[in-house]
């Protein structure tokens, strides 16, 4: 295994992105190599770079998902991932109502549906 | 004049965004009463809501309008609103360079030319 | 309640947008205050300006909506504030056909399949 | 010539789109048969069909195109045909504005750009 | 019936899209006449020009749907074209994911997704 | 040096890409790193998988480009970058022209242009 790629499961650990591991294995079936190669590019190679802290680049994940609207797995992800990675509830949600001023409310309102999913699934991991 | 304006020219001192007062005033020729809209609505209602600190809206901004392609100029105020909120210079870049994770190269590339063009202006400008 | 927030229900109720209010009623548990700012600036601020009529600004928004093609919940809405606006729905219809030329073909496809669903909706409602 | 293509071309008058046939010849050097195609299609077809007028036609694609965000040339000559249909220049700006709701204030703000030069080279050619 | 659309017919027998016909007689409800444009514009217009092979023509097709990241129905059945046209399941798998680069890892992985399902109902409906 | 980016650069040498070296080191200023992992991922990772010939990514890149409309820069080069692949102009224009089926006639006529002004530059490098 590349140094790499173990530097991008350490960082994604760091998300406990249970469900990012989940979709990288998942990916073998079809696309054999790509769930590699998006752990060692994303998480490896920019995740890992010293310059940003990992709260911070959730912020501009969810920011930027919820703005092009065609990524609503990815979004549900992060949220989580956000959340994992110190946000309040309350800072992703205020992350996501913003877009509106910037892509519009539809993407801010399906954003929002999204992030009440994650909410509510880990509200319900927890009772 | 409303407390939401008043609000919004609060926050956007914060930014010290004298390109977005500019562009504001700039919209009464052409369409009358919106440049006071954009002020109350994103700054005066979003931007003045407490859940999240003025540094990590920038940071959601950026990401977006970098991912989103289609907004060059208002990506310039944004870069330059993000480092007068407390960003550093390589803060923002690696939010923007995080972006080709998200919407690909070609959109980072773009979002770094933008950011390089006002980095450049701000050297200028202290020189 | 604001003048604002007055002045956006009463132009929501023009349209008969029960799935607006109840989109806006939904907003609380998740984002409160969110569901006022829509209805506060979309339809307090924007559409109760005198300049173009309500008919044209559903046009103008399932149009958009349709070319933008990642906000299907929202297009369903405003196909269905078309109708209530005075559109007929051969205009809706020939609306979003027109967007081919502008988005191309699968945005065109995808937004009659969600006006389709509108119209069987209304179809049941009156049987 | 095409029936398509007469009825095109007829469709194209009643919009005064000048610019238009100029671009549909420009591309014989490049893309031979394209500009027909596109007269044919966009005129001959889709804007000749009776079910909606022209004004309304319009005023859709001009809301669809500050929304998409990516076509500011083909904005350009749509401001124009819009007025040539029929349209108020306050009309096409109310239309422009209200895209902040729906894809955000860039979109918004950079319609408004677009928009600004025409009107004022319309003006000057006026003068 | 048009030549055109005879020629588009035929083009799209080449692709044995038998959901492209299904999907063009499902219009008629809906928007009469829409369906027939498509065959005659995307069809026999576009793909019955000489100078692009289908296969290429199919691999442009998939490419610009998965970046896009708006068209999952309409990917799916391009996904099916292009193993119609000659691809082989892995040179379609190596397009999607090559739009990682250009469109980011979301609409590459969202791309997967679809030609997942193709190529899983092809497989059943082989056995 | 790792060997990804060997490698990566091998295929860009195939591309003859001198203006994606250009831009790669035109990075270092501004984002120092960036330019030697869109080399690794996109040419020593994508590019230099064995499942797709290099003329066909390049045709799926073209396309990928002109539909998303935010990437003229980068479009150019790919353009430049098929005709070393093997595509002839003819293909490329088809490619481009293809996409006012899936991406709308803004789209393809945008991607006509830059495409128009890369065949002009290289017909002038050969004079």
């Amino acid at each position: 295994m590349s140094d790499r790629y173990e530097r991008g499961l350490d960082r994604l650990r760091e998300l406990d992105a249970g469900k990012i591991e989940q979709i990288v294995d998942g990916l073998d079936d079809i696309a054999p190599g790509f769930g590699r190669l998006l752990v060692e590019f994303a998480f490896g190679d920019i995740y890992a770079r010293p310059g940003l802290d990992l709260r911070s680049r959730q912020i501009a994940t969810v920011a930027a998902l919820t703005a092009l609207g065609t990524a609503a797995p990815q979004l549900k992800v992060h949220v989580s991932g956000a959340l994992n990675a110190g946000c309040t509830p309350g800072e992703v949600i205020e992350t996501i109502m913003q877009m509106a001023v910037y892509a519009g409310f539809p993407a801010a309102l399906n954003g929002l549906a999204a992030a009440r999913e994650v909410l509510a699934a880990r509200r319900d991991a927890q009772a």
